[in-house]
């Protein structure tokens, strides 16, 4: 089906992937566009282009909730559009991507920088496994800040345990509930902290259990931020397709026939119930944040 | 310890007792009070007043939280109070809490009745698992009503699932989500009936996740009540312990040693986040039942 078997096989492996956060996808992404610009048997840069096109719809299809893999995509292809020999397209996909993928980690470096002053003291309270929270509280760990940290388990693949396992080997004090009791334990937090897969005008898209967080802590007046670098915004005219439905043995293994088992991993938190987005380029409101994706595009070729 | 060694074993029981709700649990209560009266060696009424006062401390301390139990002890040292002859006193002891525990019986009836105008159509939200809950769902059924019912699995300890099992045996249209997704769900369903474990002044104690669904309901103005008979008020004066820490190992088993796995069962409503509170007596509001709640008092032994 796609120009190359790798890329074949790499995009299977980002659509069956479940456990990586949007980050690791969109790197994994970019080295799908790197492997396509390095082994491409195109004879044009318009076929060039096409294949571009057709493997990165695939990609995003393969995990069309993943705003870094869009983002990365549409960037490409708005890198492409004034290349017209072969090689000068395949030479701007590879710096797109690589650039990309630099870009990435950047972000989650800054991100961890702009997060430290959050993490001072007290106990903080995130969610799931966010790989930008987790870089943020290492960070602020090897600075020397003291703190606790109480993670949630994470229903139904149990993410959180991961993130509290990385957190207390690297010696934070370590804490962890079940997810209907995190929303309880607000008011021992003095910050909510937790990733984003993607963030658009709706709201913030993230691990279920990420919604009754913000609740609570609306109702108790503590922060909560979202640790989001600006590569999760999705562009104003990306419609994110409704979540298709995971397995239901994933949640109750053989479950009675008469239970629908109902398994879904997101849920959407309105941008209002954020305290602060904090991206690379700044601890940003979410009026902020309304106007930067305001203002992003697709690529003509993907609307 | 006790007079009897059946007591000993039955307090023991209720109190490794976490699958029971509160009515069953205040039902075995009345049955230890029934056991004592029957076997009691007592030779005055003030001796058997005292084993009274030992066995219903021991029934409140083996399970601090279940209101029904405590209005159970409270209403049979009240009823002893006046009756100075050892044959009085037992046979006072019987009527009380086998009174008692048919006046439990009744309740859940009459609940169900009044609950069910609430299930009318369309989807009803519960969570973790009530008997009461239960109760007013079979009737409904029974009754011919058309409607859904989403149960939420309820972890640490998966009650949820056991509720869902027994609905769709019951031919009811039943699904079931992990705890983390219901407060996204809120806005597919009518109505959230939910059971309690007691209720004071200071709210709702119920299974964790109760707070997050009242949170969410609260925010999309969804009805919330709360089915609760008026055995599970706590007196006024009555000091809900806090909650005794339960096995880590319930929760995540053989945890690295460097996390702190927290287990707790209860979490605690404001009595404003509910709509009504669907008791044997009739639908009342959160001011209601604090006018009610303020009345009750402790027997003066057991203050």
């Amino acid at each position: 089906m796609f120009p190359l078997k790798e890329i074949d096989d790499e995009i299977r492996a980002i659509r069956d992937d479940h456990l990586s956060g949007a980050r690791e996808l969109a790197q994994k992404g970019a080295h799908v566009l790197v492997t396509l610009a390095e082994g491409s048997k195109a004879v044009s840069g318009e076929e060039f282009q096409s294949e571009l096109l057709r493997t990165g719809r695939a990609l995003i299809k393969a995990q069309p909730s993943m705003a870094p893999l869009v983002n990365l995509v549409n960037r490409s292809l708005f890198a492409l559009q004034e290349e017209i020999d072969l090689e000068g397209a395949k030479r701007a996909l590879v710096t797109t991507a690589q650039g990309y993928a630099n870009h990435l980690q950047r972000s989650v470096e800054r991100i961890a920088q702009l997060a430290f002053p959050l993490i001072s003291h007290g106990l903080v309270l995130t969610h799931s496994f966010s790989s930008t929270v987790l870089a943020a509280l290492l960070h602020a760990k090897q600075e020397g800040q003291t703190f606790a940290v109480l993670c949630t388990e994470s229903r139904p693949q149990y993410e959180g345990r991961a993130l509290a396992e990385r957190l207390a080997q690297a010696g934070v004090e370590t804490r962890l509930v079940v997810d209907a009791l995190a929303p309880s334990m607000i008011t021992d937090a003095e910050v909510v902290l937790v990733g984003a897969d993607s963030l658009s005008i709706e709201g913030l898209v993230n691990k279920i259990g990420t919604y009754p967080l913000a609740l609570a802590a609306r109702a108790h007046k503590m922060p909560f931020y979202a640790l989001c670098g600006t590569e999760k915004f999705l562009p104003a005219d990306y419609t994110l397709p409704e979540e298709s439905p995971k397995d239901p043995q994933g949640v109750w293994p053989d479950h009675p026939k008469g239970v629908e088992v109902m398994n879904r991993y997101f849920d959407l938190t309105p941008l209002e119930y954020l305290t602060g987005i904090v991206t690379g380029e700044g601890v940003l409101s979410p009026t902020e944040v309304r106007g930067i994706i305001s203002k992003r595009r697709l690529h003509p070729w993907l609307r």
